[in-house]
């Protein structure tokens, strides 16, 4: 592994057991299956990995044994943005002591009237000083409502512990616009499975999506067809992913994504509320999905 | 005091020294400023207390501290928002057994895509149930992304520990159709100064403003008038805050808020990064808009 | 009639044949009726006249049918934005030769990226330099996604011939803030019913409400109990209109207020498409709620 | 010409004269131009042929201009979209009698929040069904505030004279999403360079590009490098774009545009208010951006 991240990477997600708590054994199990699949990694504490219900107690055990499971096998990022600048930089220097290869910054959100470009570029330059690992800028602006300018970005992009760019929403044109005018060796990574093709041509080095817990062969495939220049093999099934990328994220969520993981022989369970399991009806919207796009049993 | 509260509270800051840890003398010195004045009571650890930065540990430290020096003479609410909703239930509990009056509790808000009616009753319903104060409903959309719709307030005013809804937008037909069909006894609370006029004439039964920082003389004098039916003079105090009330809100956030503490002899200081401090610009119409409403010293 | 125009004006709906034309006699029957109501006057072309799916010919005789069919008896305002600068001059002279007492001009609002501070004011002010009548802005966010900030208008507040503002938003601090900052005599007018009295009690001198269409005497009443200082009384007639005005505005739109004009014995009839007519169950919604409000036959 | 648009197709600019009107020599110059470019046709009264501040007479002008300027010689598609879906129908039918190729129909907009599915399937049908001549349609949400969701515009493929879509946006999800979905012969066209060739990629048939205006051959150029699989080349060229194109449509707009026009020895000249020329910082940043991408004389 060098310094400019890539490949394919599932954001993976925390499993809880019936007592609402986190499930080691279970969540063990889905990182050693990942660890032997044919994802490039994992990233711990994403969005999809629910780290904003998570405690900081349980991010920091999420870390810890995230890292011991994976072992080595593959690139391990983290989730180590909080709201405040010092809590970030701690627990980047956990990720960092624990053995995570990469930490995943999202961008602060709460007070966003007064988060201009000086206090973006304040946070995440003293973020990128303090961390011993390297860092990319998260931008996931459905859920934050930050959707950090690309000027911002391409700024950022110089500091050289700074060195990629995870974006979830998607813009052909942004994705685009960062990737010409950004630092050599930036990594630009598609944020959902739904523009990894897309992203791919314009010259991302790979993404961390969702689908990669339920369908990591799939998701491996399009990257690998892309990067090979097969490219109509990689249009066809970067088309038939779509749905299925839908119905685990933007249409039905984390408990999509975790039912999806039942579904499929892994370990989803239930999330942390204020989410709610889904519905019968969403249930089977999303089974019909994932059959039609011929995703079913890995395990 | 009742179960409705009512009156005008001010959002304490949360003072840090230049260590950036809370510096309790002078966050107690504040709180011991507001037990002796005007105001009818503050709220611990609302969005400018910066709640959003503060560890749990730091959370709960102003709560206690605040309880303490307040030692009764005045109501004392808390933000006890958290994301999830044990988190939520624990922070709760603990106010209330430090002796504080209301938990003010904010919409959750980072999954916004998968937060629905149903999700947010669940949330709101669980920690009024499991609550052993009463509970407000805190929207505050500038921030959070998330406008809650008027039914679901409504709705959610049926419940017995369910006393009250601060509303910072503003949006004066909305705070009507809440007064119109809420449970009686549900109490509407301005979240900011430049509407505790019109709100008050509507049937909201005082505010949560952060000009009372600052200005708690005037804002409550601005209460008691609308109260008393001195109308004109009402219209003509209310117009004359408008203008320092964006100052020290809207316009320039919390580091315009502290800077106000400072200049009226209150304790202010810096604010805890990504908020960055103000420039000199900002300062100085700052203060002349405080000047031109004959805000100035209060200690 | 002075230059600074209040109390309470409908937006009149422009009445449509079977066949899809304006239907001239319903149009007038609708005109004579309020007329002789305890209406101040009418506006005509307001978005509730449906002028956005008027033809300039169409546009022009509704101008010509509305200033005789009032002849005089109340106040005639007229709806004369268009997109471009010019046409907005055109028809604003066209309405000044036909007798209209204010041309009320709507925020162009097509190529918004590009439509900045300077833009707005050299539009208005070159309105306000060639219109021989005065001129009213019309700030209509919710349609046009131009939320035009108060800065901009304070500015324009100052030209002569600029002599007020109607805002549909609701928004009681920027409702305050511009009073408060505004020349004299620049009349702010509330742009809809639920928020006529907060908009009085803070100086507005009237408002241009839909609901006047169908309640021009209860609107009329909620005007002149807030004049008159009788709060208690205005600030139940508001919260008891806050719910039929809703269902004639933000949750029906035109065709809600063309069915509820039939329903209170004026003319309504169809909306012009891509506007639809009510589902049935949005009619029986709106039946119900009028029945609520005691808004009932008026004709 | 197949009832399946693409290629690469220029929204012309409408070209005025110092009197503000429709400079007839000059804008047929540019179509002449054009007709002998390597672009595949060109749009009339695109957003960037200012239709919007343009009246129905300008309009018909337009287009019995510009099918009689491009003589047959390229394909030749006209926006023909309105408010009212009769002023739609009306100018459909007088651009097909003018010989124009394809109507490109704008979503409705103003009355937002009542323009549900049902509205704008009936609006895009019943236009389908009075048109003469094929019909795309327009999603322009930068302007209108309308980004149609995707399964409207599938439901929409399945009509015989419904063949395509140009979307605006760029989100790389959504035209996935139409390409995976929608209709067999449903031609989706990228609505700005910045994306032309991830939307290619993923299977569009080609774009209407505001760029192509002022360099057309290097957007041709774009567009046959994708076709044809040279795809490192077509990459480099993309990244190459997208700096000048965010100059003459997201950064400067139209000023922008026309500005460049002449710059590249073609007709711009100046803007209908209410916008207004570029500043001087503006056109010394917009040439040095066309200069740094090559992109110089045409003519």
């Amino acid at each position: 592994m060098t310094n400019l991240p890539g490949g394919v990477l599932a954001p993976v997600a925390t499993v809880f057991g019936p007592d609402g708590e986190i499930h080691e054994a279970r969540f063990r199990a889905n990182l050693d299956f990942y660890a032997d699949s044919a994802l490039d990694g994992v990233v711990l504490l994403g969005s999809n990995g629910e780290f904003a219900t998570l405690s900081t107690e349980e991010r920091k055990r999420v870390i810890s044994l995230g890292t011991e499971a994976i072992g080595g096998r593959k690139t391990v990022m983290a989730g180590t943005g909080a709201e405040s600048t010092r809590d970030t930089i701690t627990m980047t220097k956990y990720a960092a002591e624990q053995g995570v290869d990469y930490a995943l910054v999202i961008t602060p959100h709460y007070y966003k009237t007064r988060y201009d470009a000086a206090a973006f570029k304040n946070h995440f330059l003293k973020v990128a000083e303090a961390s011993p690992i390297p860092v990319l800028i998260y931008v996931m602006a459905a859920y934050t409502g930050i959707d950090m300018a690309s000027n911002i970005v391409i700024d950022l992009s110089t500091h050289p512990n700074i060195v990629g760019l995870k974006d979830s929403g998607g813009n052909a044109a942004k994705v685009g616009e960062i990737i010409a005018e950004s630092a050599p060796n930036f990594a630009v990574l598609a944020g959902s499975a739904n523009f990894l093709y897309a992203g791919i041509v314009l010259g991302a080095t790979g993404g961390i999506v969702a689908l990669g817990n339920v369908a990591p062969q799939q998701c491996a495939d399009l990257y690998r067809l892309a990067k090979a220049g097969d490219h109509e093999a990689a249009r066809q099934l970067q088309l038939k992913l779509i749905a299925p990328n839908a119905a685990v994220t933007s249409r039905l969520g984390i408990a999509g994504l975790k039912y999806a993981l039942d579904h499929v022989g892994l370990n989803g369970g239930r999330v942390r509320e204020p989410l709610l399991p889904l519905t019968e009806s969403e249930a089977s919207y999303l089974v019909q999905t994932l059959d039609k796009a011929g995703i079913g049993k890995v395990a």
